[in-house]
This record gives C-alpha cells, structure tokens and sequence, in this order.
C-alpha cells in the first residue's frame, strides 16, 4: 500500500483510489482462510464481491472521510495513519451493499457496464442448467452477497488497526449513516410506489440517501477518529449536507441532460425509469400552477419507454417551466452555503482547500 | 428489564427470553429520535422490525451466549451483567435480518402463523392500490428492513455498555459467526441448485448455517465477553458444532415425521420443499446402493407437491432405509461427544448442568 503520508495530499485522486483499493485488497486477503474452509462456492461468491469492490467508483466516501480526520489535525506521518485509511475504506463495503441491493431493488442489469451481482449470477445459473428459476436464484444470492458486504464493512473497521476506544466513538456515526442510508432507500421506493411528487419528499430522500450518507457522516466518521471539537463537527455537517444534496441535484441535472458518451447512462433514463427528482417535482409543481397540459404531458410520459424526440421535448418543457434553472439555483445557494460553514470553521487550511476542490468538483462535474 | 441476577439462573427458560425481549424493546427506544426524524415511511419500517423481533422465538442465541459467559466466570451479579444481555440479545437482530432475508430467498409467505416481511409489505402495497408490482415491492422493502435489522445488530453490541476492549475480542468472533451463517446460506441455496444430494454437503450447511450460528460461536461470544481460556473455547466450539449439528439433524427428522399440531408445520413440508437434508442424501445414498427403484422414486417425488399418501410412503421408504436410524445416530452419537467436552472442560458445575440441559431440549424435541 501507499504510505499513508503519500495519500496525505492527495485524497480525492487517483492515488488516493489507488491507496483505498490496496486497503481492500489486504482486507479481502484477511478473510480468505475463513472464505476457503466454507468451500467453493462461497469462494465464488467472495470473489464476486471482491471484483465488484474493486472494479472502480471514485471511492468518494473514503476520500470524505479522509479529508475529515486530516482537516480536525489527524496526523497522516502518524503511526496511526493506516489503521485511519482502512476503516475509511470500510465505507466502500457499506456502499457495496447499498449497491448490490439497491440494483434488485431498481431491478439494474447493467453497472458500470458490466452485469449486476443479481444478473450475474442468474447468467451463471442459466449457463450450468441449474434446478430452479435462475432471476429468483441470482437475487437470492446478490442478497446474501450484499449482507456479505454489509458484515465485513464492520469487520473491517474492527480489524483497522485503531484503537478501540477510537473505534467507540467512531460506532454511533457508523451507526446513523447506516440507519440513515436504508432510511432513505426506503423513503425513495415508498416514495416511488405511492407516487409521492412533492419537492419535500425528493428533498428528504436527497438529504438521507446521499447527503448524509455521502458526504456528511463520512466527513463526521474522520472527525470522530480524530476527536474533533463540536464546533467543527458542525460546520462539517453543514457542509456535507448542502454539499450533498447539491451534488445529487447536479446528478439528476445529468440524468435528464447528461451526455451518454460522459455519463456511460443512456440519454434521459432518469425519465424513462419515472425517478422522482426534486427536478420533476419542482416542474410538476410550477405546471400544475401555470401550465396544466404540460403537467398532464409530464404525467403521462415519465416511467414510460420514451422515445429520443420524447426525451427531448420534456427536457425543453423542464427547461421552459423554470425549473432547470431553480435547480442549478439551489446548487448554486447550497455550494455557496457549503463553503461558507467550511471556511469559517476551525479546519485545516489544507483541508479546507480539499473540500473546495471536492465541493466543486461534485456540484459542477458533467459525468 | 429484570435483573441479570435473576436471569443468571434460568438462561433457556421463559424468564430469560422475557430479559432477553426487554433488552431489545430498550434498544428499539433508543432507535425512535432517529426513526422518527426519517420520517413515518421509515416508523412503519422500523416497527414492522421491532414487531417482527419481539414477535416470538426462543432467544436459542442469547441463551448459549450468556450461558458461554456465566460457565467461563462471568458474574451475574458484576456492575457489567446488563452490558452482556445487552450484548447477548443483539443475536437476535443477526437473527431477525437471517430469517427476514431467507424468506424471501424461500418465497415463504408465512412465519410463525404471520405473513412473512415481504408478504405484509406486499399486502400493503396492494391494498393502498400503489404504483408497481406489489410483490417486487415487498421484496424491495423486506430486503432493506433485514439490512437494518443486520446494521442495528452491531450497534446494539456498540451501545451494549461494554467496555471497548471487551468489545474487541467479541468483534472477531461476531466477525466469524456472521461470515459463516452468510457462507452456510449460500451453501445452501447452491446446493438446492446444483442439485448436490451428498451427505458431506447437507453436513457443510448443518455446520456452518447452524451449528456455527445457532450454538458454537455464540458460547464463543459469551467466553470472549468473559475472557476465557482457550481450552475452554475449545470445549464450548466442540459442544457447539456436535450438538448444532445434533439440533439439525432433529429439526430434518421433525420437518418429515413432526407432528402438525406440535410443530406448526404441514406434515412432510420439507419433502414438498425438496429441502436437501443429511436425511434424505443418506436416504439416497443408501437406495442407490440396494433399491435403485426407491432411488427413483425419492428423486421424482422430493420437491413436489405430494399428498398425504405420498408423504406416508416417503416416510416409510426413509425408514425401510434405514435413513432415519442413521440419523437418529449420528444425533445420539454427537449429543454424547458434545457432552463429554463439556464435561471435561473447566465451565462451572452450573453451565454444565445448563449446557447439558439445553443440548437434550434441542436435540430430543418434538417442535
């Protein structure tokens, strides 16, 4: 692995991915022994997680996490340095997990361009002649494999090398991003199902599935290894939950108006999959008032197999509406808001400088 | 919740389950702030878990668990006794995300005489008339509420009150136990696909999805908590797989000969299951060997929908085998070695005599 004092400068680049993938590298060689004795099969599906782990993210949760320990004065050239790195990297098993599960749950077959761990393993069902349904049994195993996940993030943390009474007061924000995250899954597909369209309820599901879980408690998790003050916890809760959710915000902007050749996501799936973006609600909202034949259209077309001439005219009715532009608005505002509590807080300079390139980064990113 | 010192002396009796509930209604207390804060999509989640956990079972794991740290020297009456049943009463939780996510891996639609997790969710949906497919749906929500139940799991040993050392001998062994009951289900589920009908197979999944899960590693939990010798973890490991294993061998026979009225089960639903048992692979063992005919008719009759007649001459065949003296056996011959480890071990003359106890309720039961 990387030293630790390498990674130092660097978090939220590639060698700090590189640093994070060596950490779960070790980790997955840790638990081999235990892997092997249960036999082939359960190899099978420890490699499958592995690969799945592995195979690329931009490991921003670690980064976060990373960044927050440094900016509350951690000290990279410090002895403890790499027992911080691994229990960082555990967040990338957590979100293995919300992955793995989340790809049933949207019923995916395709991330980053390779089959998900439920097709993948429905393939393989299909391809030995196995006894059974072989959809039933590839989601039977990606549940297992995503518990899997969820289970070794903890051992991993654990088996980080920090000191448990660091690991005490690392558990309770463990805790909350973990409750936090599900929490949100659920608030996203009980939304979905009860055709919940208000701005409120997409905000909730931003706020809780992303923001909390990406950006704000990975940061309070650093904080908490290096007993920051609460004063600076705060400022990088503020931060973490404007800079959130203005990043999903900028992800539902791409889901509707990204470029496939960037984003690798068909043009305008967002509309074709019925996502309840704050996007949609915002526009459904200002139609309803000004425009009811747009909101019918709006309606009527979204979670429906669209056509590119169909894509198109709901992007110029969300454009016309006003509500790209209150989107980019509210990135704008949350950004600005963001920084400030950062820049006003007790934080590092360096790091400081880390979360504005990272702030930016997130909210202003075309992919 | 009762004192521990009255628990102390009736771990595996009805008293010990009621300490046992009232450490995870506490716990569940303690949920609520942030339960509630998700939001009332998120309340209905959280108590259709906590109803689900306090609904019914026999606390199997806390009770190996306390009975493995009072039989290594823990002291019922210590300022840390609550701290261990709290600790203790988490594998329930384990428990509560294993048996959630195997429904749904079953397409079970009852448990314990209730709808399973996804069938109540998949009720709801229909009778609010939402958007979707009620079933994916309730296979959605199920899977994300066993994972809380698996997350809430480690915070609940993180809020027990244990001292963060104690906690970090038990995270090796949490660590272990939850691999293998992961590993011991997806053996499982290859199996059944695969079609593996050996015996050494059906043993494999006996080990690890329950006799690691059910009764060794949680008298291991119970003599980290305690700190114990190794000889004496040696012991309990021995005792925990012989009589696991034992404890299976008697639930494979109850799922074929049980009685309805006692088991709660339709008589003979494991041969309808095609539930691949160390019974029925020494069954087929054995006919493949002297009765290629009754061979054949175990291989077209498992896993169908067999009528009461049907389930009569099955039995009758397993018998005529001589599969289910076989069994009965091995569980005799387990019991006795089991026994004789503890026995030998330095647990104190009460474990002992709890131990020995609970190994004949487990392995000489009707239900």
């Amino acid at each position: 692995m990387s030293t630790p004092t390498a990674i130092a400068r660097s978090s939220g680049t590639a060698a700090f991915a590189t640093a994070v993938e060596s950490a779960l590298t070790q980790f997955f060689a840790t638990r081999r022994a235990t892997v092997q004795q249960l036999g082939p099969v359960f190899v099978e599906a420890a490699d499958e997680l592995e690969l799945f782990v592995l195979r690329g993210g931009k490991r921003t949760r670690p980064s976060f996490a990373w960044t927050g320990w440094v900016g509350a004065g951690g000290d990279p050239n410090a002895a403890d340095a790499t027992a911080v790195l691994n229990a960082c990297a555990a967040l990338e098993l957590v979100q293995a997990c919300a992955l793995i599960h989340d790809d049933i749950i949207d019923s995916s077959r395709t991330r980053r361009r390779f089959p998900t761990v439920h097709v993948d393993f429905e393939q393989r069902h299909r391809n030995r002649g196995w006894i059974g349904d072989p959809e039933h049994y590839g989601t039977s195993v990606a549940i297992l494999v995503g518990d899997l996940a969820l289970a070794w993030a903890d051992d991993m943390v654990h088996a980080s090398g920090l000191d448990p009474a660091v690991i005490a007061r690392f558990a309770p924000v463990w805790s909350q991003m973990r409750t936090e995250v599900l929490g949100g899954q659920l608030l996203d597909i009980y939304g979905e199902a009860g055709g919940d369209e208000s701005v409120e309820a997409a905000m909730r599901i931003n706020r809780y599935k992303t923001a909390a879980y990406t950006v704000e408690r990975p940061l309070h998790l650093g904080a908490a290894i290096a007993d920051a003050d609460p004063a600076l916890i705060a400022a990088y809760r503020t931060f973490g939950t404007d800079i959130g959710i203005a990043f999903q915000l900028r992800d539902d902007l791409l889901g509707v108006f990204g470029d496939p050749a960037v984003t690798g996501k068909p043009s305008g799936d967002d509309l074709r999959e019925g996502k309840r973006t704050v996007l949609l609600a915002d526009a459904l909202q200002r139609a309803d008032l000004t425009d009811p034949a747009a909101a019918a259209l709006l309606r009527a077309s979204i979670g429906t197999d669209l056509d590119a001439d169909q894509v198109e005219r709901i992007r110029a009715l969300l454009t016309d509406l006003g509500a790209v532009d209150e989107v980019e608005r509210r990135i704008t505002e949350l950004t600005e808001q963001g920084l400030a509590a950062i820049e006003a807080s007790s934080a590092t300079a360096s790091a400081k400088e880390q979360l504005r390139a990272m702030a930016l980064a997130a909210t202003r990113r075309a992919a």
